[in-house]
């Protein structure tokens, strides 16, 4: 009997327990962050499938797995084929519920309430009720129970809050607090209802260790016109926050407390129903004097807009995360032939950046990719896919560090010999549409779809692309993806504007041979003109805006071929050189330098 | 007593008949489209104003015009500030509703329920009710009443129709329903009610003159899963059209019968919300056994994306009409110091395209500007602002034709004398703009929304920009402003593929100096590489598109700052000149040949 067999059998029997024909085992948690803790990975665990993306509806005598086609190799190395049926998620159909709405005439569905959103519940209430079925929102979790009983269970992260100082957040609590009663008074709403760990850690000011790459506290919060509580384990919470959270008018309540908590509340409540679970919903919604109104909480745009020493921070950060970078790409030119392997890359890189300042861990899974490993946009290496990095191909590094100043995130594609004469004009095809962008100086009002295709049309030219965003919002010692802003095909409706910071990562990836993508981070900054020529004197349309990059890190000298760049592609180029010698060159020590001077030599 | 107030006391007279407060008159007519004919024009005959956008509330002792920015220069000079007051209208905002709101307490407001959308009418109701008001909804237009009062009132347009044969439209009528009733089967409904003049055009392949500029005959259409009924005058039927109807299987009923057949029917039907008046619903929900189902109609995509036949028309028509314009440029440049005018301009290229075969008529009203008229976007020369050409500054003309063969629109802006470096500089931003959105090779899936930026970003690399789209979809021998596809920052959602026609035409404005546009319609076509390369062998991207110029006529040569055009685009220049110089010259008489060559040596 495999292991998941034994864990399908007692979730079986839990499910007999509570008269469950079905249940269903999303991938999130009651915070729907992009990263789910260990001991909220319920769907890999009672699965085998350790993919990102999917979700698995149990039955009395079969399992489902619905993910999507990024995944389905994956899924034959992991999942047991005797219990479970892969079944194929196509991006916006809700996959499950067409299947359950075929499959469920007088069933019981069970699924935690906290672990779906407010639509979803009324979508499946709707689904089972047309079908003579019932839908049962079980809070105590039955994978956990089942956990539990199998002695697999495992505590809540337990990691010590900290104060993100004023000269790095650039906002005072009390500010923000201000600020957001101001919204609340704008809304002529009450509390709103925070369950978003990247959106209480920026309210509050306060970072921890709870989640991987993420400098986040396992919390939730409401802010009320005249109160502030935030629920969190008090363990995490030293004498120092105390009082800080204290002399801020901010009462600590039990993280498990929250629910009741929420009962006891009446009044106007705002939810984003993007972050809120029907678990808050309902408990809310009990009171029939309650009013819930939704809308995107306030938090997401404000917080976008850095403000000024967020924007100096970002700035600082980068700067020490090129001088890690740049060591290290240093050190791979100079040790390859000595032997070094994606994960021994992996490590020296960590490495190089632990030696900044204030580093205080890497902001997401390091990408070390060679070769055809490469090609996988979104790679992460283990001992089995481990390959040794030498000069018969290019070789790919996606990283970044949570900084107290701020978060990076950078991309470079190297070539360790010769590259063909393919590889250099893919490489270049890639940097145009780089370039392209990153000198691209648009009005107001411009978003991030309308900017999208300046990055691709290099590579629409010779009938190529990449099959991801060209850019993503990044958080100040938050999370590396962080919205609403973007760039791709996709409609966001928010136009780009001051203070936001976004990616710049355009790539190309040919599977079974190499990928390459260059990726910088870039800070929106207002676009003036030194003087007022008659051009622009005359011109209605500001106020415009340009991209300051903040990453200073130099491209592959080997891998362009400069014959493909325009006057204007190589002067941008040479202007960007010029800044990371006065910058990140004298950080640097004798050897890196003259390896740096070297690379930048064009 | 001045006219309008003449005309005000008489709407008054019979308002109080209605026993109304309120009577509002919009400026469209019960066929939603671009151009009202003049009998249907209420609204400039009821205030003397006669931009193309606004409308009026009229009250017991006064009257209000919304309108845009665009006509407030317009509104001081034609509106009797003792009558009527300005009011702003800004986009997005249903600002006549917002007054309303606040004024409405007890009042009785009527309107033409022909004339505002379903929406409206339940959003004007709410309103009313809201405010203890009322809602009158009068079919009797009160505007044709006081005209016909005054004896001031129009027939309606009397054109003949004409049938637009199949090698022009490339699918027959009964093709066209074939397809329709499959789409109804599809659909699930038993009727599709049309009242959008440009789409039963296309339906039933006939043309006619009842719209200025657009050849089109005022009619309604039903599609029923067995039976098609077209409401028209029969006077504008003769005995060849009524064979071809009928061999159709097609009814001609008298088109003032339309509502009566409507409240006859029962079953379900399909309505477009955006050109159907709440007018056409409000019958049909009489009959509570009827179901209303609200969709954009499928006519509209399918139109937009043209077959073979239509395709290789608007390549004719193009040739016809490059050939129009290259001897009204040539004539422009030989005859300027003899005297010429914007008014003698518009009539000379009118004669010019009057001299190719199948030319029906103009595609719109042309756009004849010279110096700071060519600054106005939507110029209409009138004998008053009519400036004398000659070579100070630079000359505008946008233009088109309705060809049997297809639907013309180009503009090109030159200049007859020695251009300043400022104007050459703005005139070559702009082509770079046309030219690179115009080589734009583009996957799947892309929309206009994605491409607006290519044609933008030079001109915004300079902080200059311009106040309209980039591109409109174009109709076969039907409308020059033709949906569902555009290029422009606003989400259409609607990808480009094979067949969309579409205007590629940035441009600049300097209000009281001088203006710049650049405007070639363009084929969406395949992109296919002519021999599989290695780069795009392994390419999952595809299908690629293009854009293939249909319009062949030079830019300016005069204007042109070579040192700002890179290799690429000088090598596009003399690609399309080489096409010009094979497609065109041959069709030319000598003298405007050896113009032309000297125009295309550069």
């Amino acid at each position: 009997m495999t292991i998941v067999t034994k864990r399908l059998a007692k979730l079986r029997e839990i499910m007999d327990a509570y008269q469950l024909d079905f249940y269903l085992v999303p991938s999130t948690d009651p915070h729907f962050g992009e990263y789910v803790p260990e001991c909220w990975q319920r769907r890999p665990w009672i699965s085998g499938f350790t993919g990102s993306a999917g979700e698995v509806l149990i039955t009395k005598d079969h399992a489902y797995l619905w993910t999507d086609g990024r995944y389905y190799l994956q899924v034959e190395q992991q999942l047991d084929s005797k219990e479970y049926t892969l079944m194929h998620q196509n991006s916006f159909t809700p996959e499950t519920e067409l299947w359950l709405s075929n499959n469920c005439i007088g069933k019981t569905f069970g699924v935690d309430p906290k672990l779906i959103s407010i639509k979803r519940a009324k979508f499946l209430q709707m689904i089972l009720e047309n079908n003579g079925g019932k839908l049962e929102l079980i809070d105590n979790n039955l994978i956990d129970q089942c956990r539990v009983s199998l002695g697999e269970n495992l505590e809540l992260p337990k990691s010590q809050a900290f104060i993100l100082e004023d000269k790095y957040t650039g906002e005072s609590l009390a500010n923000k607090l201000t600020w957001l009663r101001n919204e609340l008074k704008t809304h002529d709403t009450n509390y709103i209802v925070l369950s978003a760990l990247d959106e209480i850690a920026w309210l509050f000011n306060l970072r921890g260790a709870d989640i991987d790459y993420n400098p986040l506290i396992i919390s939730y919060a409401i802010v009320g016109t005249n109160d502030t509580i935030l629920f969190v384990d008090s363990a995490k919470i030293n004498s120092q926050v105390k009082d800080y959270l204290s002399a801020n008018g901010v009462r600590v309540v039990a993280y498990e407390l929250f629910a009741d908590y929420l009962q006891s509340l009446s009044g106007d409540f705002w939810l984003d129903d993007k972050t809120t679970s029907y678990w808050v919903y309902d408990k809310l919604n009990k009171n029939p004097t309650n009013y819930l109104e939704f809308a995107p909480s306030p938090i997401i745009y404000k917080r976008a807009c850095k403000n000024a020493v967020e924007s100096d921070g970002a700035r600082s950060a980068h700067i020490k995360d090129s001088v890690a970078l740049i060591s290290f790409l240093s050190w791979v030119n100079k040790n390859w032939t000595s032997g070094i392997d994606e994960l021994s890359c992996v490590k020296k890189l960590a490495e190089f950046r632990a030696e900044q300042v204030n580093l205080i861990g890497q902001s997401f899974n390091t990408i070390s990719g060679f070769a055809s490993n490469s090609a996988v946009i979104h790679y992460g290496v283990t001992p089995e896919t481990n390959r040794v990095i030498d000069d018969s191909s290019l070789y790919l590094v996606d990283s970044g560090g949570q900084y107290l100043e701020g978060t990076t995130d950078v991309t470079r594609t190297i070539h360790l010999g010769q590259p063909t004469a393919e590889q250099k004009r893919h490489y270049t095809l890639v940097l145009k549409g780089h370039l392209g962008l990153g000198r691209t100086i648009f009005p107001q009002k411009t978003c991030g779809e309308h900017l999208d295709a300046i990055a691709r049309m290099h590579l629409w030219s010779e009938y190529l692309n990449y099959n991801h965003g060209t850019g993503h919002g990044v958080g100040s010692c938050l999370c590396v993806h962080e919205g609403p802003h973007k760039i791709s095909q996709v409609n966001t409706g928010i136009p780009l504007v001051s203070g936001m910071i976004v990616s710049n990562e355009p790539g190309f990836y040919w599977q079974g041979h190499y990928g390459i993508r260059i990726e910088n981070l870039c800070l929106v900054v207002n676009a003036e003109t030194k003087e007022e020529t008659t051009s622009n004197k005359h011109s209605e349309y500001g106020p415009f805006y340009k991209f300051e990059t903040l990453t200073l890190t130099p491209y592959c000298k080997s891998l362009i071929e400069l014959d493909m760049l325009t006057n204007e592609e190589k002067l941008q180029i040479a202007d960007y050189y010029s800044r990371i010698r006065h910058t990140i060159m004298p950080k640097l020590p004798q050897d890196v330098q003259e390896w740096l001077n070297e690379e930048m030599d064009i």
